[in-house]
């Protein structure tokens, strides 16, 4: 990323400066370690932050991506009265309160459109194209690796396991992807995503993550027979209760926008009040589609057209999981045995669950195997109360007949099917 | 548009001044009609536009549509010193030149967000989020009429007329639906948005605009046989040989994205070096879609970061339709006599004109009637220059067993497919 933003200004450092009014300039680079590989356009270079501390410059730019040391770097530029541009999402997510204060206090930019879905400029949509709207209702594929990998299990039946490994071979997972798959990295751009669509301060410890290697091949093929796509959707919708933030697997709609989406790919679906829905799209990451995020915030301060961020005002409660209403997709391993689904279905009922669709396989086309023959039982509820399918879950999990761990997958609808 | 900027101001008040830093107070509002439905919020009313001229307010929103007067109201604001946000694709497309200049001289803003896309932010994106980026391809469906039209005649099986007349009695055409159904509303949008994606002037007097209305519901049929759906595209393209500006019918691969926009909805496909493909998609016309852009840009005009416009400073040509290059969709409806297709070939071929695809009907399945039987010849070509495909078809329909008029469409493709 770093790399992409010394390449663009300088190669494009005519345009940039016509652009800004002004040329950008590249002063001071600091990094860890040296990096002689690259041309810097007569930067000074250094292996010790401090040198940024102490240059003469007007905007510090900070990529290091890890929390420490970024946030005192940011800190410190801002209570010195300097511009930042900052790509790091989990330091706005779980310190922007703090920071975007600092900013205003010192009468300065703070600019993180890179954080979030990458060459995509979604929070500027969000801050300023979108302002006049109430927003109830966000969704997007924030997550680059993760999205990689739910495609390439639909698009080559390979499993979890071997979809990681490739991405991993191909650059787009870390060596530990935990980050990415359990949804840590979603969460923390969508706590940025709710806080501009709702007016909120930021509120990471409001976001529910849930990850996705429990995804089968299996539940892709039955999500598709049932007319859906799994995706790990990162979703935030307003209520009458409060504010949902929650980042799971899902399935949606196969002919919907955010369907259509793949491979590393990233998108945000909002619905204003106001506009109606929309739909922004593009590359999530990247060294050149994060530094077009970076070099654009910059353009931005020098042209003195940057927007003016705050802590949002409006104080909704965020609702715990707990208090949500999804659809549910359930994959339910049982034995071939007469009177299963039946069983299920009463258990369901019991808890006011109906089933909207649901496929139960021929003995022909049973899988698996063992001293008994069994089949899934696939089901789709319609919205319930996440306590009630607990609880109804725990039953039908304890019946003799169902023989393997129950499979639940949250189901979500958009405007657009 | 003018009932839902007053609705959202009145009924958004609180939540505005919030995002705004200081309160939207609606003054004067004038209209060439008394409006005694609409609740002003106290605002005082005329029918006289000079009542606005003299009312004591900072920023001037007009929303008249049509050129004059709305042109000298504009002009006569920012002379004033005053800021003024329009919707008006007109003004901007034809006078962008001059306004802009106009606004920078007087020290305001003209905020246009509203002029092209209704309530998608995509003018922001190309001033702001894509900034850094040099961007060599755009394409938009920015006219929801046309798009409309297009939509109606696929999934309902009805002809240009039948369309036309529905999109007329809901409220989707005017009663002249000229300017949408023949690309000028769309040509003025893509003015804009090629002036703000390729840094240039705004430069209306180049744009090619060819309408719909030859387009026949065989057309919409062959296409998708072909892979295809047919959708009235405005396309800017930066070649080495200059900016191609067009608007027209254009034949998209059914699975690319905007393939997938229907009925009323509009969204535009920018392609930038840095970002890649971008995606955007939103109501274009509406009301409160379209009051959303223009409450936005007073946001921003009261918050102090509104964009800073300028006319484009690069000064590539604009490539007139004749040399630019497409591939094309040929029906030629023809007699059912041997060798029709090969001589249709053989002249294609001397203009170096390859053939990718072709339908021709069985006997069987032949339409129309007449005194001999005939069945039209469905070709998609290779790309070619336009004076090429000009001359081929020329000698094509002079063929004596060509028995109507050639239907041609371009076809373009898009890096998502």
């Amino acid at each position: 990323m770093a790399s992409g933003v010394v390449k663009l200004l300088r190669d494009e450092a005519e345009r940039l400066a016509r652009q800004a009014g002004r040329p950008l300039r590249l002063v001071q680079v600091a990094s860890r370690t040296p990096k002689p590989g690259i041309d810097l356009a007569g930067a000074a270079f250094s292996t010790d932050l401090e040198a940024l501390r102490q240059a003469e410059v007007d905007v510090v730019v900070e990529l290091i991506g890890v929390e420490e040391p970024a946030l005192k770097l940011v800190g410190d530029a801002l209570r010195q009265g300097r511009h930042v541009v900052t790509a790091n999402k989990a330091i706005i997510a779980r310190h922007g309160n703090e920071l975007l204060p600092q900013a205003r206090r010192s009468g300065v930019a703070l600019g993180f459109e890179a954080a979030v879905a990458g060459g995509i400029p979604v929070l500027g949509a969000l801050r300023s194209g979108l302002v006049a709207n109430r927003v109830d209702t966000l969704a997007g594929i924030i997550n680059g690796t993760s999205n990689y990998i739910l495609t390439a299990m639909g698009e080559e039946r390979a499993s979890f396991a071997e979809a990681l490994a490739k991405a991993q071979e191909l650059g787009f997972a870390e060596a530990d992807p935990t980050f990415d798959i359990e949804g840590i990295d979603a969460a923390h751009k969508l706590t940025i995503l709710a806080a501009l669509a709702f007016d909120t301060p930021f509120r990471f410890s409001g976001v529910y993550a849930e990850g996705i290697s429990h995804i089968t091949g299996e539940d892709l093929e039955y999500a598709k027979e049932l007319g859906y796509r799994i995706k790990h959707l990162a979703i935030a919708r307003r209520t009458a209760a409060g504010c949902e933030t929650r980042v799971h697997p899902t399935l949606v709609v196969r002919n919907s926008l955010l369907a259509g989406v793949d491979g590393v790919m990233n998108a945000v679906w909002i619905e204003g009040d106001a506009t109606g829905p929309t739909f922004y799209y593009g590359p999530g990451a990247g060294a050149l589609p994060t530094a077009s995020a970076v070099v654009a915030d910059l353009v931005a301060i020098a042209r003195g057209d940057a927007l003016d961020w705050r802590v949002g005002a409006e104080d909704q409660a965020a609702l715990p999981i707990e208090k949500i209403h999804s659809a549910f997709y359930l994959r339910i391993p049982s034995l071939d045995a007469p009177g299963v689904f039946a069983e299920v279905a009463t258990i369901l009922g019991q808890y006011g669950i109906s089933i909207e669709a649901a496929i139960q396989r021929e003995a022909a086309v049973r899988e698996g195997a063992g001293s008994a023959a069994w089949v899934p039982i696939v089901i789709v509820t319609a919205p319930v109360a996440e306590a009630a399918i607990d609880s109804a879950l725990d039953l039908v999990q304890k019946m003799p007949k169902v023989v393997g761990r129950i499979t639940r997958i949250r189901v979500a609808h958009f405007a657009d099917e």
